[in-house]
């Protein structure tokens, strides 16, 4: 009985459809059918965009965003998240993926499922923590410079193979004698207009509220619209004036995807690949592409929590098996986009059902809508490309962390700088690791505080206070900085005699930490002095005392200090008679400290 | 003027001899002499049984352990190290240069040097401040096991190649129906006698100063004593009986050491090797064994520091200097000993001058006692190396840290484990990998203390007391407490409205912390709660309140709290009217958090 709710409890958790799917009414089928086709809307042109970010064919990118719909019903908690093609899987999926062939996209979307289903079963969503605010802001920020300058070729109607940042532009400006007048004409109009719907969305410009409702959805359902109008133009030419001036994409197939196994072996560039060297092949990319997918849906996720805990390990599991499922139609890797997730709320969705519904149309525009396809102008996809990307890139953030902590900006200026200059893959490592190189410095130099005061009788001591705990890296740096002080003191007056640790900062100890604590003492003592604990706590004291029983000293108060050390200043001769004979001897536990 | 104080003060850092040679005197003379000489007595048969550990022959140990005395006397600020073959280098040396050549030997020591040295130059000491005394525990425990198993053979007077731990005890047991019992017998016999000698100068026997100094000497030098005996039987069995019935050293080249360039290109096992070769050869053995050498040094200077601060770039460039010079002559890497160390300090060392006679004593001995030698049984050093082996293994250490803090033995464990199991450099690596996770896992989960209190008006609130600061990977730990905690109060009481933050232990903030903390904020409002900050210090709030202007609420003190909470009372109804207005929206500023 005990096991069955368990595993009640186990399934209901996994599967978050169980719970709401029973409940389901009437009254949630309409919101969400209602929100889940505005989103279609959005996916549809975003996903033909993305494919062609990524070097892809369009159809899998609407391949992605159709599974993405589906399997998110299933498995998700967080009725707003929609997932699909995001402009920064595309980037990662072309790092990864040029050169190759649709195999290895869905090979790499297959191993980013598993891993991250991996991360989210064994509970280490936490490792995420360590990306901070800034990391991410450079990371997404370098992503959208890197997307505008690979689109902007396609606004002047120019075509090459992108490359590194640096390259792109080169390239750019050498291939820049061979623009074609119409695309630029077209890929600017389309910029200007997708600019000024974004705009009237956010404009308060009527108190009727139908017409508010329809400004909205004009606006939230721009990207469609600028296609549409952009393909019926090209359609018009195409069929009255025989061509069309614009580059368009082209034949895209119709029909249902096909399913296939997740490919174990593959041939591209003449070259055959079998299940380890696509691995290789991939690289870092098997624990990029899944970390910066978690990253994304996490930080999607707990913006629209709405106060409530997310089941991080869930969202993980349902991304996961988002990219697991999507990769048996070749779709490539796809994550939660916050901007489509905004549309999804806006629209009212009530549960992830609204997915179902996102899926099925762009599962219909596949089927119905592929001739039309053929009629839409690749400059109009990059001006949305564009518009999205300048908006990604995060001039606030910058102007947030200049004005309120300067630090910050170091790791996220890394991590910008070097994924331009390098790539995407290694600004992104870059940039963590700097992060916690700065955590680690942080550990290892506290700030510590030090202040000379008198007792009630007129005892003068110093007081030191570590702003926060000493671990090992930290113990060196009090050591000296206290040694220091001293030695400075020592000249102008002769009352350093006593040193207190103010200990209500330190709430944690280690080994590496009491050794040094010992030396500390011993430095003391050989210059006359001595170090008094100010009221630490039970583990400090029991780690310190265990490592040097009879010299470690404490007061549980500033009140009972002076007892302290008047009852060390009695026992002080005593002690140095004892001392005088030991002198010159090696201390043998000073052999715990110097192992070799 | 000013320049040529600033050069002469850099000179006289750099070069600290200038400081105390000009004084030295016939009283210090002495007292370096005799203390030079008695180091001289120890380091000559740890030299020869080093340099076989590290499978090179015998005169380049001796070779090493000369220049190193010599060297240390221009840089060293140190007078009691002596710098020379150590068991951890000559294992580390063996690991990456046996199947090698001398030159290969010569150019790891050399790259070595190079390396601390630059790693002095720069100041970047404080690296090694992260590897703690557990890792080094237990990766100089393991080294010590290794060291044993790998002599066994010797004192069983078999002999086969040495391999990996496990390895080497399976080719042991392969080969033991080879024993030869008269190599057993002897480095039997020299154990017991090592270990007895041992024993007898920690003893306190008489109180006679001239005894007690006389069984010193002859504890302090029984491993000098137990290779003259043995190699006076060795001599007198191929003297009288025409061979010796044990394995010995065999013909070591009398005379000076040639000096060399450090080595571009080399040969061996039939392949040419270049400068880039040789380096990618020795792979991380670049940077392992520098390091260890510069833990190893810093903590013996650490012990004989008397108070004083270490200057740790200066040692750190003699190390380097000793490493570069001794490898014009073929030396293995070098670094200091503790146990050296200690007898130079117990024989009343005055200057690092004593390195001098220490050296010279090496040089003498290469020059007059090559014949000699000849006739070392194997067996004999083995039972030196052995016996030093055993008392580096950290039994104590192990038993401190699981009577004091148990979590420390985790890396010592690992590290101790990995050693032995895969090598002696990848378990350092995988140690000091453990320890920083560790490290970092604090930094993530601060210890958050909680209680419910009630102000003097009877209004109850909760206060949460994070124990360290909060800084990136802590955040969403901090975030998770409190809802969780407000969520499963809510049930039980209607009361829990005000949650405070202790701030007394936050004194660092970051971005990412900022952001984690409005974001809950926002979830603490969706539920009806108010988040009360306080006493932070002014940078928590310039962060904060850079973050969430308006929802930034501080209070100075626990009196004032009071008044702060009714404040926000009486504001409570107008906002809650006007947030009416705004809910559904999904909120701007919520973009800055969700990045994609």
């Amino acid at each position: 009985m005990l096991l069955a709710d368990t595993f009640r409890d186990t399934l209901y958790k996994r599967l978050p459809f169980l719970v709401w799917l029973p409940k389901y009414t009437m009254a949630d089928f309409v919101p969400d059918l209602i929100a889940g086709i505005t989103v279609g809307l959005t996916i549809m042109p975003q996903a033909i965009a993305y494919a062609s970010l990524a070097g892809i064919h369009p159809k899998y990118g609407l391949y992605s965003a159709c599974f993405g719909g589906w399997v998110y019903i299933f498995f998700g908690t967080i009725k707003q998240i929609t997932i699909g093609p995001t402009s920064i899987m595309s980037i990662l999926t072309f790092t990864y993926t040029h050169d190759t062939n649709p195999e290895m996209v869905a090979f790499l979307s297959f191993m980013a499922g598993v891993v991250v289903l991996l991360l989210g079963v064994f509970r280490l969503g936490f490792l995420v923590e360590f990306v901070s605010v800034p990391v991410v802001s450079g990371f997404s920020s370098a992503t959208a410079v890197f997307m505008t300058s690979s689109q902007v070729k396609t606004i002047f109607g120019i075509s090459y193979k992108s490359g590194s940042f640096l390259e792109t532009w080169r390239r750019f400006f050498k291939h820049l004698p061979e623009y074609r007048k119409w695309d630029l004409t077209l890929g600017i109009s389309c910029i200007i207009v997708l600019l000024f719907l974004r705009k009237i969305g956010s404009l308060n410009l009527t108190n009727n509220a139908t017409l508010k409702r329809i400004l909205w959805f004009i606006s939230t359902g721009r990207n469609a619209l600028v296609v549409l109008i952009s393909g019926l133009i090209a359609f018009f030419f195409e069929k009255y004036h025989d061509a069309s001036p614009f580059v368009l994409i082209g034949k895209i197939d119709s029909g249902l995807p096909k399913l296939h196994l997740p490919p174990t072996h593959t041939e591209f560039d003449g070259k055959d690949y079998d299940l380890v060297e696509m691995m290789e092949y991939l690289g870092t990319g098997i624990f990029i592409v899944p970390i910066v997918a978690t990253i994304n849906n996490i930080a999607v996720a707990k913006v629209f929590s709405e106060g409530k805990i997310i089941d991080a390990s869930q969202e993980m599991i349902a991304l996961g098996m988002t990219n697991i499922i999507g990769s048996t139609v070749y779709g490539m890797p796809v994550a939660s986009a916050f901007s489509r997730s905004a549309v999804n709320n806006a629209s009212g969705v009530v549960t992830p059902m609204g997915g179902l519904w996102t899926g099925t149309l762009v599962l219909l525009s596949l089927w119905f809508l592929t001739p039309f396809l053929f009629y839409i102008p690749k400059a109009s996809l990059s001006a949305i490309l564009i518009c999205a990307a300048v908006f990604m890139i995060e001039v606030h953030t910058a102007r947030l962390l200049w004005k309120n902590n300067k630090r910050d900006l170091i790791p996220a200026a890394v991590t910008f700088i070097m994924c331009l200059l390098i790539n995407i893959e290694a600004g992104l490592i870059i940039g963590i690791f700097t992060d916690i190189s700065m955590l680690l410095y942080y550990n290892a130099r506290p700030r510590i505080n030090f202040d000379r005061r008198k007792t009630t009788t007129g005892l003068e001591y110093w007081i030191f206070t570590p702003c926060s705990g000493i671990l090992f890296p930290a113990v060196d740096f009090l050591r000296q900085t206290i040694v220091e002080h001293v030695l400075s003191q020592s000249t102008e007056s002769s009352s350093l005699t006593y040193i207190v640790i103010e200990c209500s900062h330190i709430h944690k100890i280690d080994i590496t930490a009491a050794q040094g604590i010992k030396s500390l003492i011993h430095d003391l003592k050989s210059r006359g002095c001595y170090l008094i604990f100010l009221d630490p706590n039970d583990s400090i004291t029991r780690i310190i005392s265990g490592i040097c029983k009879d010299e470690f000293i404490s007061s549980p108060s500033v009140n009972q200090l002076e007892r302290v050390l008047n009852k060390e200043l009695d026992e002080c001769n005593s002690i140095k008679s004892i001392q005088k004979s030991q002198e010159k001897e090696p201390e043998k536990s000073a052999v715990v400290q110097a192992r070799f």
